[in-house]
């Protein structure tokens, strides 16, 4: 293990090449500058390891991820990617490990070209922060609590699949766990090092979010409300009928019809009561669930074509309170309706 | 243990009496909404438990040095605070603690009108991920890149007490492992529950320190570079030194004299070399080293007068590369001046 210092650190794998870009100041002083914008938007996400990631989650992916969860906020908003600061900390300095880290998240953030201006790196807990900048201008920001009575309720892409992959990884590490530290066996997606088709899909939506910043520019002018999916559909849309009713004094619910739920394909095998609990309660998806009024749906329909992105209508905003999921014949849909809570015990 | 939600535990701790105030919108939303400013200061911080702060620190103190050490970098910057984001993962939820932290948070918050508009809790080791949000107009931003040969070089306050607190906070830490659980005893300042006032007074430096960001603002206009002091005096100056030359394509140096050096009067009873060590290499004084043309003499005592704050003027930048502190009668200081790098191993 080479004696890396932290100033090497940063110089070797952070500092880009060519210097900055839109910033007057990059990384190197004790603030980064940034020209006048618009109405700024700001969002930070902090991923733990073994909370957010596995462990052994491959680094050129956790890069991607630790960028993507906080260009999804940007997305949600209708905003513009513009910078962001990263702090890590790391258990040790693992040079392959940090270049492929590097390399995925200088990917996504030449994609969105939104310029890395700063950041902290200290030894401990391997834990990643990412602060993301973006730029909206005040009246078109997607809010949550834009909402009303009467708009349709819209989600992009498909859901379900970033959940189960997570639901398999955990039983496979408590598998591996169980039997004293050897693979586990027997039916299971990735028994005898065979992994099934829908699994690596489903391993790929929770690895490498893509974040929905092109629709949510899309958005401005057109929806109402935004929020990403990042801890479940029934949870997130709760919090949009949430802050949308107190903004108006009110309480909205909403009515889903199971059957619009676009489900990822890569769940097609599983039993019906699964397929309803990842899709409606499952969380990682990072697709945008939105709001708008029933005269844009021609409108959204062109946007969303023009991107080559699917959307899909799934029910409607309802005067009073309650979020009600039903059948095709109208009966009600039981779900665990509460968002992944990091703090929750039960 | 309550089984306190992170929603909860947000709004309970986190989402301050009274709304927003500068910002358009604050937590709550996928993200934060700040109104057009000037050119925008931002720096980001991470801080780890057992590494910048020892576990059983008094969590009012945290949470005021947590803010404090981004509030620094924005005085450095000559920046004027707006706004920061939090994100925090802790092991437990510990609501006496939290609410000590958030005190202790908001209070130096509120005295600087800095208001929290977003973040992120998660369960994990705990770590704490500050980014601070400052406005500063372009031409007067206090760079590390603006010191010229023949500038005086000069430190506001007192230094070496909170490297001296973190010395002996480590010596006792070690002496209780050591003796099996149990306090040390004898040859302490803190030997039989008695602590020296100089020892008391060092510890307040350490825990509470004061970022300087009314003295940056004073400085446009006056000051051609700034830094914090966090990492130890010559270890910041040789940042100071390495970016102004790179950016006149130049070699530069300092001649910095001892005698000059405000030493904190808590370290009146330790011996020379101790008292050089810590006040040259030590670090966490956070207060603002900066270089001005000789013009500015005057100017700058008015400012600091006015400000009730003492400024020092210790040397001044030399051509030529090399850092050397001298002795009244001329002779070198040794010292060891590299920085505190939280990934170098020797």
């Amino acid at each position: 293990m080479a004696a890396l210092g932290e100033f090497e650190l940063i110089a070797r794998y952070f500092e880009r090449r060519g210097g900055p870009r839109r910033a007057l100041l990059g990384i190197g002083d004790d603030c980064a500058l940034l020209p006048p914008l618009d109405c700024l938007a700001v969002s930070t996400d902090m991923l733990v390891a073994g909370r957010h990631f596995f462990a052994d989650v491959d680094p050129n992916a956790l890069g991607h991820k630790t960028l993507a969860v906080n260009l999804s906020d940007l997305a949600a908003m209708g905003a513009s990617p513009v910078a962001f600061t990263l702090a890590l900390a790391l258990p040790e300095v693992d040079e392959p490990w940090l270049r492929a880290f590097a390399d995925g998240l200088f990917a996504l953030a030449d994609a969105h070209d939104c310029e890395l201006v700063g950041g902290d790196t200290t030894r401990g807990p391997l834990n990643l922060c990412v602060t993301v900048f973006g730029e909206v201008p005040r009246e078109l920001a997607l809010r949550r609590d834009g909402a009303r009575a009467g708009d349709d309720v819209w989600v992009s892409g498909e859901l379900g699949a970033a959940a189960w992959a997570v639901a398999e990884r955990t039983r496979d590490a408590e598998r591996t766990a169980g039997s004293g530290g050897t693979a586990g066996s027997g039916g299971t997606a990735s028994s005898g090092g065979v992994t099934a088709p829908e699994l690596l899909r489903a391993r790929a939506r929770l690895d490498r979010p893509q974040p929905r910043v092109a629709l949510g520019l899309a958005l401005r002018g057109l929806a109402s409300a935004a929020i990403d999916l990042s801890d479940g559909l029934c949870g997130d849309l709760q919090h949009v009928l949430d802050r949308s009713g107190a903004a108006r004094g009110v309480a909205l619910g909403a009515e889903i019809a199971w059957p619009a739920i676009p489900v990822d394909a890569a769940l097609d095998g599983l039993p019906a009561a699964r397929r309803v609990a990842l899709s409606l309660a499952g969380g990682d998806d990072y697709e945008l669930l939105f709001c708008a009024a029933p005269a844009r749906r021609e409108a959204l329909a062109a946007a969303a074509g023009a991107l080559g992105l699917r959307i899909t209508r799934i029910g409607r905003i309802a005067a009073g309170a309650g979020l009600r999921v039903h059948d095709a014949d109208g009966t009600t849909v039981p779900i665990d309706a509460r968002s992944f809570d990091h703090f929750r015990t039960a």
